[in-house]
């Protein structure tokens, strides 16, 4: 084994340092995976490892085949490389998922949803209910890392489709167009009727979708509750109207 | 009005910052609430505001009718008071709701949920819900500025009941115990069958309720999906388990 790498300068831990930026991802195509679990993922579902960072004492790497793309690097490299706090190794550069197409499957839309812990979360909630996801221009970069961390792995198992135009792209793929809104909606017997695939909207906190947003699709859909209705997180709401048309599959 | 105070060191100041540990709290009976959001929804349900530490141009505390317990601090200030790196004014010292005890009512009980974020979105969810609460000792601290901000604001208005031995209170409250699991229980129809008021058990992540738990309760509740059973986040999870449970009500 060669010596660790002891130098936050070296030009593939600056590389790897770039990836924490957005514009450096799409660019480049590459992401970063932190922590034994979220590497553990990627590797398993066959995604792209291009390079891993690990601690010299660290077997993951090997337990994981993965070897022969590794680099040994001492802790104060890892934590420059990392995007949290105090990280675990390894870190990997690994290639993102080509952006899909949509074809006529159940998609959830997560429209202008910034918060990444609400995105991470939609998406690991569609991904148990078999949904694919579409994002809107001003939704949250779904390859960050803390959208990432947010979904455990489901990235690399769920089609995620960027859309420019939503409602334009959504309709030409046949889908039926319903908005998830707190009030005024149909129940999920009504919403979801007829069989369809459905393109379920939701929006983000703390006003959800605009009025325009939910005038442009086809019905909308409201969760009945017996307390406060305004008082579900969005994560949350989206959840439950996912379940809810996942029972109806 | 007075001077704003700019000393970090100020024994008003120094009082306050105490509150951002548990013990702290329990023994004082107070906690911190950050922002104008989570102040008003405090206010709004009728605590006791203690004391407010606002910027000198910030007019929520008048708005809010909390002049008289106002006083007005530098951002440096305002800053060593907050848990939060870039904080909103203002912050206030509140006094947290008494404990209350278990009725015979629909509860949600967190057992050894030690994330706060998700311990905040399930009382936010059982809320929403018309559920209280019930934690058991190894959960997370409910009155910490973390589970304050994730539950925004049900706090004040959700009764929130501290368990010593769970098991055996919740039995002598008369509730029928619910086992949320990921995997061999019923379905919602028949897991809260009968119209008796349900305890509803939830653990944490990543492996749910202990078997043990499990088995001590009357019944076991799993949600069918169509994809990966065990990929959903407990707060996802417990939170369409208390939906399920708010649709038969």
């Amino acid at each position: 084994m060669s010596d660790p790498i002891t130098s936050q300068r070296n030009p593939r831990i600056m590389y790897a340092r770039g990836l924490a930026r957005a514009s450096v991802r799409r660019a480049e195509g590459r992401t970063l995976v932190e922590g034994p679990h979220a590497l553990e993922a990627a590797s398993g579902a066959g995604a792209e490892i291009v390079e891993v960072f690990a601690l010299e004492d660290d077997p993951i790497p090997e337990a994981l085949g993965l070897g022969d793309v590794t680099v040994r690097v001492n802790r104060h490299v890892l934590e420059a490389v990392a995007t949290t706090g105090t990280p675990r190794s390894p870190i990997a550069i690994v290639t993102m998922q080509a952006p899909s197409s949509l074809e006529g499957r159940d998609t959830l839309v997560l429209y202008e949803v910034g918060d990444p812990g609400n995105a991470g979360t939609l998406l690991r909630t569609a991904s148990a209910f078999g949904m694919q996801v579409a994002t809107t221009p001003n939704t949250v970069d779904m390859w960050s890392p803390k959208v990432l961390r947010s979904a455990a792995g489901t990235h690399w198992t769920t089609a995620i489709v960027p859309l420019r135009e939503p409602i334009e792209e959504l309709r030409a793929a046949g889908l039926l167009l319903v908005a998830s809104v707190v009030a005024g909606g149909l129940g999920p017997d009504e919403a979801f009727d007829g069989g369809r695939p459905v393109a379920l909207l939701v929006g983000s906190e703390p006003h959800g979708l605009s009025a325009s947003v939910a005038e442009a699709c086809d019905r909308a859909l409201t969760l009945g509750m017996s307390g406060d209705v305004e008082s579900l997180n969005v994560a949350i709401a989206g959840s439950i109207a996912i379940y809810e048309l996942g029972q109806r599959r």
